[in-house]
């Protein structure tokens, strides 16, 4: 199964750094997975000559497909739909659509990537609404978490979903049998939190569909780690992961001031610099990077807009799992089994 | 203004370090404002050995009120309401009520404070859900958040009055005339986030009752200090805030382990020890520490459990301010103000 060639669609025109991050990512994530081929969609003139430049233009796992137009960081997802077509961005998806490609990765615009990834693959059958999964470091190691801003309302079945959903994602990026997985909440009795939550939760302990489900866990539970699967809806998620994102940043300023406020602090800093940036590497989201639209029929991962080359190669590795695990049929079957349970007398009391 | 007296009750049983917190954290607020008064809730076996030690036990300033019982960390609300009249909680709590006392500070279970607050006094007029507030570091200075967890569900005339009493909170906690608020999203645009949160900017827009309407903000503004005063639900403050504190510890764990895996970071340890002291000073949550139920007739404040005496001293200064500010009957009179808005035409079209 190793062995299994994967195409890979890259949007070569989003990000900050592009398109020489996307070239150099695909070249580093080419170095440890030479099993991987790229289609690189991008403007011939600015992308050819960075593939001459890393060595891969006469590779035969690169292809660059030359697009004409490029989706900007501020286009509007209803916009991009509308006269986007020819965009680097919706010719990559429209790429993994139609089977020249088995997934794509792009460093574009989030909502463009969500827009054109929900209008050109249909929703996997039973899905409700598609949510965005990511993983992150823990004290323990690594969890994942959704819904981090697809779906702002969310009612108990979409919730019930996303965590199956979750399972399947957390076991591939995790590589975890049965992955625990919990729903967000204000506390864990059962009856804190909205009716929505609870609901959820019911729903979930009736079907037994997942393999360890841990019902309610709370904020500080995320870092520790205490599950490998944090399921809440697209508002929460957004807040918490962009906090979080906040509260990193505000450490690393702190300590930067501590640490250059005085000689001794700039000793410090320079004995420890080796140290310092070895703990700033275990807190870099660029280690963290690859999220993915879940609940499609076809597999978009999205990586951050500032990523450089080593980013963007984590993003690629997370959609190459995703890909050669089935990510698609798999939750296709879960959400199955899910719908069967609830439809049965299992949940009839939950639902 | 500054010399007036301010007495302030004090559950001496309430909190991990209780009674000696309560009693070194009142020897340590005295210090800094000697026209405080402190009435001592607490059990008189433990608490005046404790008042004698720190040499408090004949400073005309401090009294102790002899309670019988105690409120433990694992009570149940309910239970407490039905059975907790005797505590020292809730005692401390009917002190102010009866005007013994003019704000009341516990480091005990936050349920039952609550409750008994809610209980004892009645909510200020025309306010329709009590929310609790608090204040943290952010890289600009200070902010303040609210709803905590006091309400898992708000509609937008709620958050609206949240974000009119958060100003006055944020008015009197960090000494600004016009603080700045916002009202938390997944986005700044107009037409992001759910229902609740776009009927509640249009709520606030309208009624110009609000010094500096930032309309919406973001998770990553929090840390960065955007605005002073961060709106949003109960659920979504408190996944936030717990979030966030574990981001803190997850991020002094990492660094604890950095330095601590090798001889080089051992030394580099000690040199920077007091440096690095410093930093955890500035993300120590004892110095923020001080949660406030807003919308009462009455100031309850709410210390972490785990605070030492320090961190104790912390919250009754805050309590100190808010009585000496009268945040009572300010937040009073905006809601009144508010109200009134909405009930004239200003806020037809958007109500």
């Amino acid at each position: 199964m190793n062995n299994r060639t994967i195409t890979i669609a890259l949007d070569a025109m989003g990000g900050d750094g592009a398109p020489a991050i996307v070239v150099y990512g695909a070249k580093e994530a080419l170095k440890r997975n030479p099993n991987l081929k790229f289609h690189f969609y991008g403007q011939q003139a600015s992308v050819e000559p960075l593939l001459c430049e890393a060595g891969l233009h006469d590779d035969e796992r690169c292809t660059l497909i030359a697009c004409t137009d490029v989706v900007k960081n501020d286009d509007k997802p209803s916009n991009i739909l509308r006269s986007g077509t020819k965009t680097s961005m919706a010719q990559a998806i429209r790429g993994v659509h139609e089977k020249q490609s088995d997934c794509v990765v792009s460093a574009g615009n989030t909502g463009a990537l969500m827009a054109l990834s929900m209008f050109t693959h249909s929703r996997i059958p039973g899905v409700l609404r598609p949510a965005i999964a990511t993983y992150f470091p823990t004290i323990r190691g690594e969890s994942c978490i959704l819904d981090l801003g697809a779906n702002v309302e969310c009612d108990a079945q979409q919730l019930a979903q996303f965590a199956v959903m979750g399972e399947v994602f957390g076991s591939i990026t995790l590589g975890l049998d049965r992955p625990s997985v919990g729903i967000l909440n204000v506390g864990t009795e059962s009856i804190k939190g909205h009716p929505e939550v609870r609901a959820a939760r019911d729903i979930l302990q009736a079907a037994e569909v997942l393999h360890d489900f841990r019902g309610f866990v709370e904020g500080t539970d995320i870092s520790e780690g205490k599950i490998d699967v944090f399921v809440t809806d697209g508002f929460t998620g957004n807040l918490i992961l962009k906090s979080a994102e906040g509260t990193a940043k505000l450490i690393a300023h702190y300590l930067r001031e501590a640490l250059a406020n005085s000689l001794g602090g700039k000793l410090l800093y320079l004995l420890g610099r080796k140290r310092l940036l070895q703990f700033r590497a275990r807190v870099d989201p660029r280690n963290y990077n690859g999220a993915v639209f879940l609940g499609l029929n076809g597999i978009s991962v999205k990586s951050h807009g500032s990523a450089d080359a080593r980013a963007f190669a984590n993003a690629i590795d997370v959609a190459a799992d995703l890909t050669q695990y089935d990510l698609v049929s798999k939750i296709g079957e879960r959400i199955g089994m899910l719908r069967e349970a609830i439809n049965s007398d299992k949940t009839m009391s939950a639902k």
